[in-house]
This record gives structure tokens, C-alpha cells and sequence, in this order.
């Protein structure tokens, strides 16, 4: 399922068929078809296996790190890399797949909407850990931290992926930065302004 | 040409052929092939008709706002509008088209990505404009800024319309209003913390 994860990261959730994936694996079309069933069968079990090894990837790793900001920190990193295409050639597949599907009813969208609502709860979960241990302030939002850093992993992609722009991680680690310092509620020092124009 | 864009914002740009332009237009399709010659031409037109219709409905109203901060928020504000379906009922269809087409080199992809980059462009110089005005703090990013803010906007439209999330602009603009705290350098005054866990 994984390699059927790496093709449908690239060609999209749509273009990939069972006919396309059999040859891409060298396995018989109709031995594929009587073990899914049907296409959208197929699709729904990529994004389970996709979910899988994102769960071993991003979430995994980070639960190991200490509550509070440095397990935020982790998630982020590795949703980074994630998005990357570390993992998945066509970087995170979910956000390929989502926009593929978002005008779609159905199992497939239901699929996907499923497991970005819990990655979503797992974000937020962690801020408000965050905010439990004093890490970041008591009034913090968490889930509007979660849902700019979610903005921050998307323009990462974006910048990356049709920009080509070869600093759209380093401006992600800013951005998260800067999103940090909001979290835990850094007294931000205006620097003396040079034009006076206030 | 916005009938165009308007169905290439749901169905996908690569989905939206001459024969279903011709028939939704009620048009013939041998007098569009004519016009467009190649469906690569069709595709490109829509992106130029769609970034006229992008400058028309959120440059040029904020651009009548007092440079600084007032036009910063007023271009925002109109590109969650853009991407609300308020225009286009697909959203934005260069996000939607971006993820079609990263991973396709060719004039479709490059339309995209040199219109995606004179947006950004316009984004960074509004807030370098805030910066010069002394809105913003000397030291901010501009660049880092136009990233965030383009997060915010991806995020709302995923929010919106994969996972049907009611709040997502109210989401997305209490993420700006933290992202405009940050460009002024406005002092938060961290809450006492409860806890004391520090």
C-alpha cells in the first residue's frame, strides 16, 4: 500500500487506477480488482496506509518528546519533512487528495476529512499541553495556533512545490517561530523606528 | 472566459475540456477549438482571465486604502473573500490548479507560478510599505510575513471546504489579527500563569 501511496502522492488520488498501479507493482490487474473491489475501495484503503505512516512518521516521534512546547516543536518539524516529500514524492498526499476531493462527497472525502479533523485535535491537544504546563500563555487560542500552524505546512508546500522556491522551509521554521513567540506570549521589543513616521 | 474559470474552480483545470466549456456556454465546439486552438492554450487563458479578475476584485480595492497597515488588512481581507467562493465557487483556483499542475512542467505551470509570484510580490511590498510607514516594526520580515499570510488564506480554504469547518474565516482572521500583532511588535503582556509550572 505504500508504494500505492508514493504513486497517488504525485499523479493524484483520481488518476490513479488499479490498471496503473498493477503495472507500476508488475502484480496481475484482476488480482488487484478482486482484492479491492472497486477504485474507490482503493482509494480510501491509500489514505488509511497513508494515515498509518504518518502516524509512525510525524506523531510517533514527537510523542516521545517532553509535553508541552518541545512535543509542539517536534509535530511541526516533522509535518515539515512530512510535506517535504521525505516520506511521499508528492509531498503530503492529504493536502493533494483534499483539494482533489473537497468538491466530491463520498467515502473518499469522508476519509480524508476524517483523519485531517484528528491530526487537527492531536495539533491542538498539544498546544493546549503546551498551555497546561506554562509553556505558552493561559489566554493562548489553541485552536487558532493550530490552525495558522496548518496555514504555515500549506504555504510551505505551496512556496516549494509551484514556486520552486528554495527557501520555503527555512520561511516555514520563521513563520513557526514567529507563531511560537505569539504562543508563549514573548514581550516583543519594538526596535527604535528609524522614520519617526508614527 | 469567467464562465471558464468559474467551472475550472470546481471541476479542475485539467478536467475542463473544450467540448464541456462549449456545451456549458452552449457554444460550438468546433468554434471553440478554433478560438483556443489547444486545451494548454484554454488552460493558460484561464489563469490570465482569472488573475485580471483577482487584481479587479482584491488589488484594486485596497490599493484605494491608505498605504500601511490599512492596505495590508484590506488585501487580505478581500483574498479571504476570493477564496470564500464569493467570486469563483470553486475558491481560489490557483490554489486549486497549483496542486494540479506542481508536479507538471509546461505554460500551465509557469502562468501559475509567475502569477502566484507577482501576488506575493504585491503582498511584501504592502508590508514593506508598513514598514516604512512605521505600522510595522523595522526589523519584520516582509517576506516571512507574505508566507504566513498565504498560510492563513490556504488554511482557510482547506478548513472551509475539506473539512466544512463553519469558523474557518473567523479562524482565519483572528490568525491575521496575531500575524499583525507580531508586525507591529505590539508588547503581549503574557497573563499571569495559574499553574506556576514555569
Amino acid at each position: 500500500m505504500t508504494e500505492a501511496a508514493r504513486l497517488a502522492s504525485t499523479i493524484g488520488l483520481e488518476s490513479l487506477s488499479i490498471g496503473t498501479l498493477a503495472s507500476n507493482l508488475g502484480l496481475s490487474k484482476s488480482g488487484l480488482f478482486a482484492h479491492f473491489g472497486s477504485k474507490e475501495n482503493l482509494q480510501v484503503q491509500i489514505i488509511e496506509s497513508a494515515t498509518e505512516l504518518f502516524t509512525e512518521v510525524v506523531i510517533r516521534p514527537a510523542v516521545r518528546e517532553a509535553r508541552g512546547e518541545p512535543r509542539v516543536k517536534a509535530l511541526f518539524e516533522n509535518w515539515l519533512r512530512w510535506a517535504s516529500g521525505e516520506f511521499l514524492p508528492g509531498g503530503c498526499i492529504f493536502v493533494t487528495a483534499g483539494v482533489e476531493f473537497d468538491d466530491r462527497p463520498g467515502p473518499v472525502r469522508d476519509a480524508l476529512a476524517e483523519t485531517q479533523r484528528r491530526w487537527n485535535h492531536t495539533l491542538q491537544k498539544a498546544a493546549d499541553l503546551a498551555v497546561e504546563m506554562g509553556h505558552f500563555r493561559p489566554d493562548l487560542d489553541a485552536a487558532t495556533f493550530a490552525f495558522a500552524a496548518y496555514g504555515i505546512m500549506l504555504s510551505s508546500q505551496h512556496y516549494h512545490r509551484l514556486l520552486a522556491s528554495p527557501d520555503a522551509m527555512d520561511r516555514a521554521r520563521a513563520a513557526f517561530e514567529a507563531l511560537l513567540k505569539h504562543g508563549r506570549g514573548d514581550r516583543l521589543e519594538p526596535a527604535p523606528n528609524p522614520w519617526g513616521k508614527h
